[in-house]
C-alpha cells in the first residue's frame, strides 16, 4: 500500500524496452526515433485517455493532464483513483512536462501526487495555473510545484517536441487544446471543447488555427468524444441566459441557483442577471466561495457592483430581493443545497415560494441522490425548476455535428477518440471513418495501450500499467480486490464473529462460543436463534481435546458451520469470521 | 424480524378507530359511512400509491394492487421490499378482496406475502391472473390464492362499492383502470396507462366510458404520474416496428433483442418481423421463456408459424438467420444479455458482425450497469443499438398532453396524482390546478397518508403504518435503520476485530491483544501497524488486574483506542468489534 515509485515493479511492455536499449546500442536513436510516435492514455479505469496521456517521441515524454478518477458505486469506500504512475516514474528521466488543458478535477487533481516524485514543470493556463496551485496546496505538502502560465497562441519547447496552445471553449474558461508539432508530423488534441461561438466567458474555440492546419497534413487527431451521442449542436452558454431571466425576474420570492462551482461562464449569467433584477447574491458552499474569489481576481469574473451580499446579512433582505449560488445539484451529501432540503443548512430554511433553479444535469450514478433533493425540496415548498425542458443548462462538449467539423477541418492521416466510454470512441470512430479517415488508421484504445504511430501505419505494441491507484488521506495504493470483494459482501449481510476459547491446559472447550455480529441479525432480539447456531459451532469443532495444531481445523469448521446454520435459516450469507482463543 | 400480523402493534389514526366504534354506537353507521370516503396508499417507499393503495367507504375496504419496491443502492443488502400491512391485518374483517390493475411485479409481487395472512378474494384480468399464479406458486406454499377473471366492461359488487373495469393501454397486455361507484360518489383510478391509439395487443385505453362519466359529476380521480414530466404525448408501440424491422433486415449476422419480458406487444413485433425476414427467435433467458410461454397460451402472443427455434439448434442455424430475444436491458447481472456480454453465457458468444439492439431504456439507479453491459459488448465486436435517438423503444405511461386528455374527460370534483416520485406528483398538481381542479380539492399524499373525502370537502386526517417491510427468503421484518447504518459503515471500510483475552483467575492480560480484520487493509502485509494497534489497545486499557464488572469499560476501551489510532494511520475508519474473554 504504497505510492508507486520508481523502485516498483514495471509494467512495461517489451518492445518499449527493447527499443529503446537497441537504439542506444545501435546509437541511431534520434534517427529512429523521428520515425515513430508513441501514444499511451494513462488514465486507469473508466473513460479512455480523459485523466492522463503520454505522447513519447524519441527521446521525450509529454504528459497531458494528470486528473482524478471518480470511482463508481462499486468501488466501495475508495473516494479517490489517481493513474497509475508507473510507465511515467520507471522513464522518468525522459519526461519533459506536464501540459494541462483545463482546470477540472479530472484533469488536474493527480497533479499533487505525481509531483510528489516528479519534478517537472507544469504548463497551464492562467486559471488553471491557479486552480492547481489550490490543489497542490491542499493535499501534498511534499508536491514540488513549477507551473508556468501559457496563454492561446503561445508555443513552447519540450525536447524534440513543440507544443502551441489554442483556445477552446468548455465548461470552465481559459481552456486550450494542442498542437504538438513532432519530428514525425503534427497532432492535434482537442482536449474538452464545444465549439461555442458565443460563450460568455474566454474566445470560442479557435476554429481558424485549426483549419490552417488542415491545409497541410496533419498526422493525428485526438478529439473528445463526451457527447457523441447527442445529434446536432450543443447550444451556447448565452442561451441559457433567456430562461434564468425569466425565472429569476417572476420568481415571488428567493431564488437559489445551484451549478457547477467551475462553471464560471454560468455564475456570470447569475451575477448579471440578479444585478439587472436588483437583488443580492450570496454565495454558500466552500467550493463555490473559493472559484468566485480566484475567478474574479483572475479577472475571469466581472461582478457588477453592489450585487455581492453578505451571508449573515441574509435575515435582513426581503425574499424577492435574493438570490443564492450554491453547488449540491449532484446530490452530493454535504453540499449546501442538499443540507437546504434536508432542513441542516445553518442559514437557510426553505419555505414555499422559495424557486430552487437546478442549473446543471446529474452525471451518470448520481440519478438517485439528485431525485431525492428535488424531491425533499418540493416537499418544503419549493418550486424546483430541473431537467432539459427547462432549458437551465447546456452542456460543455461538443454533439456530433461539431466533432464532425473539427474532424472535416483538421483531415487528420490517423485518429484517436479520447474522453468517453468505450461505447462512445467506438461511434466516434464510426464517425470518423464516415468523414473519409481510413479505417486502419483509426484506433480505439484502452488505457495503457501504447499506440506506435509510423509515417506509414500505426500498431498497438504493448501495454503499460494503468489501473487507477487509490488516492485515500495520506496512503495510495493498488485497488486491492480482494478488499473489494470483501466489502461488498460485508455490505450485503454484515458480519457475525464467533470466538472459541479453549484452555490452554487442556485443550478443551471453556464456555459456550461467543456470537456477535453487526449488520447482519439483531442478536438481542433473536436469541433462540444465537443458541442454534452456537450448538452448530460446537457439533462441528467436536467437544473432546484440542491441540495447538487443530487451530485452522476449527477456524474452518466454525466458519463452514455457522454459514450453512445461517443460510438456511435466513437465506442470507454473513461474513463470518471465526476467532480462536488458546490453541 | 416477523411478519406483521393482527397482533401487532397498532399505528392506526385515532381519527379511523374513533369514528368507527362512535358510528357503530350511534347505529347510523351507513348513513354516516355514505357521507365519507378514505384513501390511503400503502407502498411504503418511494413512488406514491403505485405499490398498494387502500380505498374504505364505510365497512368496506378494497384493495388496488399489492406489488413490491425495488429498494435503491442505499437500502444495502435489501432485495426486496412490501408494503406495510398492518392497517389491513388490523382492519381484516372488513377487507372485501383486493383488485389488480396489471401483472406488473410492482403491483401483483407482494400478493404471495399477503395472502399468506389475509383471506380474500383477488380480480384481476386473464393475464394478471395468471402472473399472480406463477409468483404466487413460486414466493409461498402458505398462500391461499382465491383469484377470480375480469374482463374489461364487467362490474363487481364488493360490499356497498360496485366496481367497473376498463381497458388500459400499458407496457402489458390485458391492463385496466377502474371505476369504482361508492355511496358518496364515483371514483376512477387510472391505473398505468397510455394513450395508444393503435396497441400492438389488445385494445385502446378507452377513453369512451371516461368521457361519459366526465358528463356526470365524477368524485375523485387518481392518475398515473410517473411521465408527467415529459412534454407532448408518447409514441404508439407501433412506431418501433419501423426502426426495429430496418435494423434486423440489414443485419449482417445475427440480432439479439432485449427487452422487458412483460412487454409483449414488443415481443409480438419481433416474432412478426423476425418471420417477415425468415430468421428463426431463440429465446433465452427463464422470465423471457415463462412469459412466452404464458401469454402464448393465453391467446395473447400470435407466434407465426415455424418461426420458433430451439436453443440448442443454434450452432445449425446461419447467422444471418438468427434472432436471439432475451431480457436484461437493465444491466441485471444473472441476466442472459449480461452473460453474454461477460462471456460467460454458454450458448451465445458475441462476435463481431452481432447486432444488439438495446429495446428498453434504463431505469433511474440502472444506467451504471447498463453503460458497462453496452461497452463490453462493444468491445467484443457487436453493433449496439440504444438510446432515445434509434427509436427501438417506447414507454408504457403517458405524457403530459395524455395527462391532460384524461383530466380534461373525466373533470374530477378532486384530485389525487398518484404513481411517482415526489416531484411528479406535485407537477401532476399543478397541471390538474390549471386544468381547472379547485387547488383546495388537489391532494398530494405521502404512503400512510389518510384521506377522508366527504361531499363537501377532503382533508388528511390520519396516519397509518407504511414503511418499506424487507422480504428476504423466507423473513419479512420492518426495516432495521441501524443495520443499514452498519452495513454501510461496513461496506466503506471494512471490519476489525480485537479479541482480548483476560485470565478467568487472576483477572490479569493473557497475551497481546488478537486483531483480525476483513475488507479493511491486509493484516498480514502490515504487520507494524497492527503491532502498533495492540499496543494502542494494550496503552487504553491498562495492564493491570481487571474484574468481571471491567468488561464494558473495556470494550468500550478497546474500540475508542483502535478507532482513533486506524484513523490517525490511515484517515478510514473501520467498524471495529471488541471481543472480551474471560471477564
Amino acid at each position: 500500500m504504497a505510492m508507486p515509485d520508481s523502485n516498483s515493479r514495471t509494467n512495461l511492455p517489451r518492445s518499449t524496452k527493447t527499443s529503446r536499449s537497441s537504439a542506444r546500442r545501435r546509437g541511431g536513436r534520434r534517427k529512429s526515433a523521428a520515425r515513430r510516435l508513441r501514444l499511451i492514455p494513462l488514465g486507469g479505469l473508466g473513460e479512455i485517455g480523459k485523466n492522463m496521456m503520454a505522447l513519447e517521441s524519441g527521446d521525450d515524454i509529454v504528459v497531458i493532464d494528470a486528473g482524478l478518477m471518480f470511482p463508481g458505486e462499486d468501488l466501495l469506500g475508495v473516494d479517490l483513483l489517481i493513474p497509475d504512475f508507473t510507465f511515467l516514474f520507471e522513464n522518468r528521466d525522459r519526461v519533459r512536462g506536464v501540459v494541462v488543458t483545463h482546470g477540472h478535477e479530472d484533469h488536474i487533481g493527480a497533479l499533487p501526487y505525481l509531483l510528489q516524485s516528479l519534478d517537472v514543470p507544469v504548463y497551464a493556463s492562467k486559471l488553471s495555473a491557479r486552480l492547481i496551485a489550490i490543489e497542490v496546496k491542499q493535499k501534498s505538502a511534499k508536491a514540488k510545484l513549477d507551473v508556468r502560465e501559457v496563454t492561446a497562441g503561445e508555443r513552447i519547447t519540450l525536447g524534440s517536441l513543440s507544443i502551441e496552445f489554442f483556445a477552446v471553449c468548455h465548461s470552465i474558461p481559459d481552456a486550450m487544446g494542442l498542437i504538438i508539432h513532432t519530428p514525425l508530423g503534427t497532432v492535434v488534441h482537442t482536449g474538452d471543447f464545444k465549439l461555442d461561438h458565443t460563450p460568455v466567458i474566454g474566445q470560442p474555440t479557435d476554429l481558424h488555427s485549426l483549419a490552417l492546419l488542415g491545409t497541410r497534413q496533419v498526422l493525428l487527431l485526438m478529439s473528445d468524444s463526451t457527447y457523441v451521442e447527442l445529434p446536432g449542436y450543443t447550444p451556447s452558454e448565452r442561451t441559457v441566459a433567456e430562461s434564468l431571466e425569466r425565472i429569476i425576474s417572476d420568481a415571488p420570492g428567493r431564488v437559489i441557483v445551484a451549478t457547477f462551482s467551475s462553471l464560471v461562464g454560468r455564475i456570470q449569467q447569475v451575477l448579471d442577471i440578479a444585478a439587472k433584477s436588483k437583488r443580492s447574491v450570496l454565495i454558500t458552499g466552500r467550493s463555490m466561495e473559493a472559484i468566485v474569489k480566484v475567478a474574479s481576481e483572475a479577472g475571469y469574473l466581472r461582478i457588477p457592483p453592489k450585487t455581492l451580499g453578505k451571508f449573515e446579512k441574509i435575515h435582513n433582505l426581503p425574499h424577492d430581493r435574493v438570490v443564492i449560488l450554491t453547488t449540491g445539484t449532484q446530490g452530493e451529501p454535504t453540499s449546501a443545497l442538499v443540507r437546504m432540503a434536508n432542513r441542516e443548512h445553518p442559514q437557510v430554511r426553505i419555505v414555499p415560494g422559495d424557486t430552487v433553479i437546478m442549473s446543471a444535469t446529474p452525471i451518470p450514478g448520481n440519478d438517485e441522490l439528485v431525485s431525492r433533493t428535488i424531491d425533499n425540496l418540493f416537499q418544503l415548498g419549493a418550486n424546483v425548476v430541473y431537467g432539459s425542458m427547462s432549458r437551465v443548462h447546456v452542456h460543455g462538449h461538443g454533439s456530433e455535428e461539431e466533432l464532425k467539423t473539427i474532424l472535416n477541418l483538421v483531415r487528420p492521416k490517423y485518429f484517436v477518440p479520447i474522453h468517453g466510454e468505450y461505447r462512445h470512441l467506438a461511434k466516434h470512430a464510426k464517425l470518423a471513418a464516415e468523414m473519409g479517415v481510413s479505417l486502419e488508421n483509426i484506433f480505439v484504445l484502452r488505457n495503457g495501450d501504447v499506440l506506435e504511430l509510423t509515417e506509414t501505419k500505426g500498431k498497438v505494441v504493448g501495454k503499460v500499467a494503468a489501473g487507477g491507484i487509490v488516492a485515500s488521506g495520506p496512503m495510495t495504493g493498488a485497488l486491492d480486490l480482494n478488499m473489494l470483494r470483501d466489502r461488498r459482501l460485508l455490505s450485503r449481510d454484515g458480519v457475525v464473529v464467533v470466538t472459541v476459547v479453549f484452555s490452554a491446559e487442556d485443550g478443551m472447550l471453556i464456555d459456550e462460543p461467543l456470537i456477535v455480529s453487526k449488520g447482519f441479525v439483531d442478536t438481542r432480539s433473536n436469541g433462540e436463534m444465537i443458541r442454534g447456531a452456537q450448538k452448530a459451532v460446537l457439533a462441528a469443532i467436536g467437544e473432546g481435546r484440542h491441540a495447538p495444531g487443530d487451530r485452522a481445523r476449527v477456524e474452518t469448521q466454525a466458519r463452514e458451520a455457522l454459514s450453512k446454520y445461517f443460510y438456511s435459516r435466513t437465506h442470507r450469507r454473513p461474513v463470518v469470521i471465526p476467532v480462536i482463543v488458546g490453541l
